[in-house]
């Protein structure tokens, strides 16, 4: 058997490996979408070969977690910082998924001409990129208000990939040539979104393991107006 | 401060929970499609009512988990247990949200003429069911035999999405005037898909309980080939 490491000393690995990962995960949102922006296989290409490292990182924290769970059996902050952890992880891991979805598209996109410069796509991936980044920071720190910040920005993700999602509808319309590329632009848009989404989920959890109550699945825009519409139509 | 049930008997309350809350998922996919092949409002609003019940049994389930983690300090095989619940309530949680997403695009569809009677959404959504109600069959008797037979199903799926997606790209580029109604079935197709790997993800996490190790991230189908398209073209 390994020697035991003190408990804070692991705690603050686990810490080191989580930011590790988000660091890998963000950067490949950011290539993702360089290689999509400026036509750059290379780029899309490194994506596809650097997602094994993020799944490895996954599978490490999972075990880092489960071993400090069963041999230091914390209590309290402790056990909720470790349990957040594991989730973070999860999330981190499909924010990876998602970003080597984007490049599968841009690998199709690029054997056609440009349909368009990419402006809002590009817009999308940074904000996501920033709550990645910020939400792992209010991990770190325990920083319940920076986590805050974080849910709160997702509504502009999610506004820009409307637009992107209208614009391209737009584009479908008048020439049923762009249509194949503007589905995978379209695709590309949800992909960003749901980036965002694990975001928000790890700020989530977040707020839960400083505040020790949940603020999950709080009603999201828009879901009380269409309850309402339903209650209307019967 | 609530008196304490035996530590078998809170294992078998979070099984009944999880069970509860897969047999309410399962249903909200069947619910999402069949108001979206019938065209039938009233089961679609169904789907957006029923999804604060979900929800809640995420949020009961992650204290249950934790408050056994805390109090009875599990070891091997039942923190194994725990920690997989935790992680299948997430992806159940994400199948609900799923099925919102379908009932939402429903919503829009149900406005306008049929574009075509669906056959292999309605396929895709059965399959997706068995698999997310055999997964958690399989994490309830710890069947990891069940649970493998689980993950290989899910290149069906996968398939079966591909197909739609081909089949609507030849819709949209014939007849501009299909194109939103096309790209919401897409979308719906895409999320059907997305059920169907988190049903993947809860088998893998069984399997995981059962043997100890994991098989997450293995080598995706058509990855291998990916990967090779890059290095040739360097």
């Amino acid at each position: 058997m390994k020697t035991e490491r003190p408990f804070d000393e692991e705690l603050k690995l686990l810490k080191e490996k989580l930011l590790e990962m988000a660091s890998r995960a963000e950067e490949q949102i950011a290539l993702a979408v360089r290689g999509l922006k400026d036509r750059e296989e290379r780029l899309t290409c490194q994506v596809l070969e650097r997602e094994e490292a993020i799944n490895l990182l996954d599978i490490e924290i999972d075990e880092m977690a489960m071993r400090l769970l069963a041999l230091r059996q914390p209590m309290a902050t402790d056990l909720r910082f470790i349990t957040s952890a594991m989730k973070i992880g999860s999330d981190l891991e499909r924010i990876g998924d998602l970003a080597v979805n984007i490049a599968e598209r841009t690998m199709d996109l690029l054997k056609h001409p440009q349909l368009k410069p990419l402006i809002d796509i590009p817009r999308m991936a940074e904000l996501a990129q920033e709550m990645v980044r910020d939400a792992l920071n209010a991990f770190i720190n325990g920083d319940d208000k920076l986590a805050k910040d974080v849910c709160e920005r997702d509504d502009r993700v999610d506004k820009l990939n409307d637009q992107v999602f209208r614009e391209l509808l737009t584009y479908m319309m008048q020439d049923s040539g762009t249509i194949a590329r503007a589905v995978d632009l379209i695709l590309i848009g949800r992909h960003l979104e749901r980036i965002a989404d694990h975001a928000t989920n790890v700020a989530e959890d977040v707020i839960y393991m400083v505040r020790g109550k949940t603020i999950k699945h709080r009603a999201e825009e828009g879901r009380e107006a269409r309850l309402k519409t339903c209650a209307g139509g019967e």
